[in-house]
């Protein structure tokens, strides 16, 4: 008889390999995630991201694909966060996801990389696309509601008001802001910033 | 006696290869734009730009050094054109600024895209860098200008000032726009999203 022995080490110890497997995929998708905020699909290397994740290249094939799954799998991990911390928007204060919507960018400057990444390397795939217009509308109609409560001015639509808050709380890192510390080193300030962004918006819609 | 008849030409017509030469750069600099614009840089092919350009990939090396070298100085020519639709910041009327700033990025989106290429990919030359900070500073100081004179109001400091006018002016380009189509045809209008900019940039700063 022959004793396959990975079968039987299966056999003793169920839980074992899917374990390690979950633990190498969590260490691949947050190698991946360094290396794609850094330097994007078309530069990232799959040997780099298997080698810092301990793993091999043909794990990554197994587990997400290609070099593209992968990019999208950690994309896909990073904005499920976005929205789990940010939604859903409280019809009853608008001005509030404003403020959470700055604080997760500020403390997660490898998502806004990804996205970028993303949107110049026109890699959208249908379950981002769903998951990115549901929350849109979602989004929409929580700000029509407090509209229609009178919590927030009506002379702008639903979509307008939400491009206005994602402008004002995500624009910023895309403005002239690496200069600021020569020129005034408080406007760059966590708190400043946020102060900043909260009243701006509240002054746009109240 | 040996007749170089490459000399020869040159004598007679001595700004015809000068000539030649700048036509090349030209179209060398548009075929870069195009395919940086779409790729990046590491994604970029200079085979594919000197094909498009009809020119050969020695051209490309002796006119710009290299694949950055050509990056470098496609980004040089919109950036700037940028500087010269937009600048000077008129103290007496700041608003107009972010109209025209608006303006510029809506119908270069190529420009939004290669200095999103180059942040992303941390292609920063010491001459950009010069040209960036001094365009800074003297919109700062004609914010600071505006704010004397009573024009604008001052509880914010000159570079929130500006942080505020380019997220707004745009902070649209990364924001969730490309839904709009399904829900709200209209905001996408550029009349519409132009006076939606200059509203709220006048209801912040007046």
């Amino acid at each position: 008889m022959v004793c396959n022995s990975s079968l039987v080490s299966t056999a003793q110890s169920p839980d074992k390999p899917r374990r390690n497997s979950a633990a190498t995929k969590r260490r691949l998708l947050a190698a991946a995630t360094a290396e794609f905020a850094a330097r994007g699909i078309a530069g990232a290397r799959v040997d780099r991201i298997a080698a810092a994740a301990k793993a091999n290249k043909r794990q990554i094939y197994d587990y997400f694909g290609d070099k593209d799954g992968l990019f999208d799998a950690a994309l896909e991990a990073h904005t499920g966060g976005i929205h789990e911390a940010t939604l859903p928007i409280d019809p009853d204060d608008v001005v509030a996801y404003a403020g959470r919507l700055f604080d997760y960018i500020f403390e997660h400057p490898e998502l806004s990389r990804l996205v970028q990444w993303a949107r110049l390397e026109g890699r959208v795939t249908p379950a981002s696309y769903d998951k990115r217009i549901g929350s849109f509308r979602r989004r929409t109609a929580a700000i029509e509601e407090a509209q229609q409560r009178g919590r927030i001015n009506s002379r702008l639509t639903p979509e307008q008001v939400l491009t206005l808050i994602e402008s004002i709380s995500v624009g910023w890192t895309i403005a002239t802001t690496e200069f600021l510390a020569d020129a005034d080193r408080e406007s760059r300030n966590r708190q400043a910033q946020r102060t900043l962004i909260i009243d701006s918006v509240r002054r746009l819609l109240t």
